[in-house]
This record gives structure tokens, C-alpha cells and sequence, in this order.
């Protein structure tokens, strides 16, 4: 299996790398990370970069084809070279997928029209703006497309479509060889489960982000 | 609080950018990727780019120093340049941790005598040589050095030494921020939930690589 991870300057590096370590652990499965300028990439933060190893015209045809999120794929909605890009990858994908906002720009692409899809939960509504049904969920699958919600939730969807590809035997293995045996020390990592002041707080980051574009705290 | 993140050839990647997206989430905190040598790096697969944007002598205080595991980090054992850099930074520091099997790279340091400690559960009983009291556990804390299991448990780590450090309110922000509310598909991240022909599989390659030297399938 192919895989190519589209990254960007300003992504959010968890939503990548999560899928790509689970991803990559699978015999015979290669991972290339794909940017809209081949070179150097440097996540939201500023503190971590990345390489691009391959621009979008050396890799055109990909099984598992993913686009994690981060402020910075704002621009990329608008961003014709990329979302042309995308739609020929997804049309000899076996699996198009995104992981936290990355699920925006599958939706700028025409790839979620009339589909099921999710997003970081604070994104989730604007995934109506392309036409898509915003679920909520770990990850949602509809046919071949299959969105993750925020950030870390990547791997969970990674290890599904492992073991869906794979097998189920090789996803255990996979998921005990990077012992993915989550316990998180606090239980907020939902709406939902988090204190109501964290949500607003939460929230008001995010959307303080989207309005002013330029934020480093976007959950991305 | 300034954070170290020691990144070499040949390591895990999610070891350090699990943590490295909890701990860059918190407002105020710089999280800097520190090289053997400054410059690029290759992940364990060899398929990810990473930038070691700090040699050793460019970062000689911070308040967590994190080691993460990888195959890369076997020739660190006897790297004085390195062991003496993470005497030197752990003088200093709040907080000295690892993940994987960066716990053996402390260990080497001569940072776990006598300190109860975890590794990545196919590596724990190594840490007898170093002189450490090996515990299972998501991640071990003795005195202000913590070491996390495999791969993906320095996310817990990471949001534990935030909830510390920072209060359980901005813990659990960064938790829903990088919506951290883990469903594995699966129930085989530790050994005790695995198959028994699973645990035996990931066990063997481990050692394979571990034997050999060379293998790009280890867990981390």
C-alpha cells in the first residue's frame, strides 16, 4: 500500500505523524510525505520541521492518500494546485481520508459532497459549507472517504483501516508494538466529557483563530 | 518552561511529537528539538524528515528534557557526547523523562540508579543493566524523573507534566484542544490484552531488531 500524507507549513504535526507511525509500521506499506512545495515545512508551532519529500507532481496516484489539519490549511481551501491535486488522488485512492481540519479541505476539494464526515469538534459545523453531513465521531467512515475527528484521533482511524487492509491480527500488532494502551490522566478529551469553563475556553482558542487567522493555539 | 526534546537518526517519531503537541499546546512553553548533530534527521522508517534545529551545545538548560526510543538510539549508549549533555541539562532541569526506550539512553547516562522506571514493555527488563527497578506502567514517575512505556504513552506523560506543572485546568485544555478522548479499535495495546500469538510476533521482531541491529519494524 501507497500512503501519501499531504503536509504544509503551519499543519498541526500530531495529525500527521500519529496515522504515519501506525501507518508505517505495516510491512510493506510505504508512507510519503507530499507538500505543495517540495522542502522544508514548519508545523504551527514554529518549534518542529518537518521535509517534504515529495512535491504534488512526483506523487500522483496514492492507496491511502490523508490530510491532517492546522491553521494552516486555511489557505489551501483556496489553493487550486492542491485541491486539483487531491481530487486525482482520490479518484485511484482506495482511501481518502483526513484527520482533524484536515477534513475542510477534502471538503474544498468536492471529495465530502453529500457524504458523512467529521472534524475537530470545534470545526465540525463548517463541514455543512461543503456540502458534507458533519458527524460526530472518533473517525466516520462513508464508502471510501473517512474523516478523522481532532489531532490525536488519527490513530485510532489509522488502526482501523489497517485492520481493514491488513487484517486484524496486523493492527494488534501494530497497535502493541507502539503500545497504544491510552490512559490519558484526565478525561476531558471531548466536549462532552471536559468542564464546561475548558470548553468555552477551548472554543473561544479555536474560533479566536479562525476569525484572526493567525493564532499558534488552534487546536488544529 | 523550556523543553528539550532530544531527536537522533533512526528514532521513533511519535515518541517525540506525542509529547511535543502537548507540551507546545501550553501557553508560554517553547519545546526546542535538540541534535547529536544539528541539522536533518531521518525517523526510523526512514519515510520521515525531522530538523534538529539545536546541536548539544546550543541548549544546555531547560526545565524538561525528554529522550524518545528508536533503534537510532542503541549507538547513544556509548555516545559520551551525548550522556554527558544529558548530565549536564538534568542539573539543571525540573524534569528528566523519556519515552520507549529512551529510558535505556538515560539509564546509560547513569540518570536511573536506584529509580524505579519503565521502557517499552518488549525492552523493560533491560533497564536492570543501568541499574533501575523496572515497573510496568503507562508512565513512572520517581522523584523528577518520569518515564513513559511505548511510543504513544508520552502523550499521557506529557499531559500529566502539564497538569503538574501548569494546574489540571490547563491539562485538561490541551487534552480537549488536541481532542484527546482515545477509541482504539482494538484491545491490544499492552501485552496483558493482546493475543497470546500477537504478544509472541511483536515480541520476536523486537528482538530480531535488537539482535541484528538493523530492522526498520521495531517498536520504538
Amino acid at each position: 500500500m501507497r500512503v501519501a500524507i499531504l503536509i504544509f507549513e503551519k499543519l498541526t504535526a500530531l495529525d500527521a505523524i500519529g496515522p504515519y507511525e501506525v501507518l508505517r509500521s505495516v510491512p510493506g506499506w510505504e508512507v510519503r510525505f507530499v507538500g505543495p512545495r517540495k522542502g522544508p515545512v514548519r508545523a504551527d508551532s514554529g518549534a518542529l520541521g518537518l521535509s517534504a519529500d515529495y512535491g504534488l507532481d512526483e506523487v500522483e496516484q496514492a492507496d491511502v492518500v490523508l490530510v491532517p489539519g492546522g491553521e494552516g490549511n486555511r489557505p489551501l481551501l483556496e489553493d487550486e494546485a492542491v485541491l486539483s491535486w487531491l481530487r486525482r488522488v482520490d479518484e485511484g485512492s482506495k482511501w481518502t481520508t483526513s484527520v482533524c481540519t484536515g477534513s475542510l479541505v477534502l471538503g474544498a476539494a468536492g471529495l465530502l459532497e453529500g457524504r458523512k464526515a467529521t472534524c475537530h469538534w470545534a470545526f465540525l459545523e463548517q463541514l455543512r459549507g461543503f456540502g458534507a453531513d458533519p458527524v460526530g465521531g472518533r473517525f466516520v467512515e462513508d464508502g471510501k472517504v473517512v474523516t478523522a475527528a481532532g489531532v490525536s484521533a488519527g490513530i485510532d482511524m489509522a488502526l482501523h483501516l489497517v485492520g481493514l487492509e491488513a487484517g486484524p491480527e496486523v493492527a494488534q500488532a501494530v497497535q502493541l508494538g507502539i503500545e497504544y494502551d491510552p490512559q490519558p490522566p484526565f478525561e476531558a478529551g471531548s466536549p462532552a466529557k471536559a468542564p464546561g469553563p475548558v470548553v468555552e475556553l477551548v472554543r473561544s482558542m479555536a474560533g479566536a483563530t479562525e476569525e484572526w487567522g493567525a493564532g499558534s493555539s488552534e487546536p488544529g
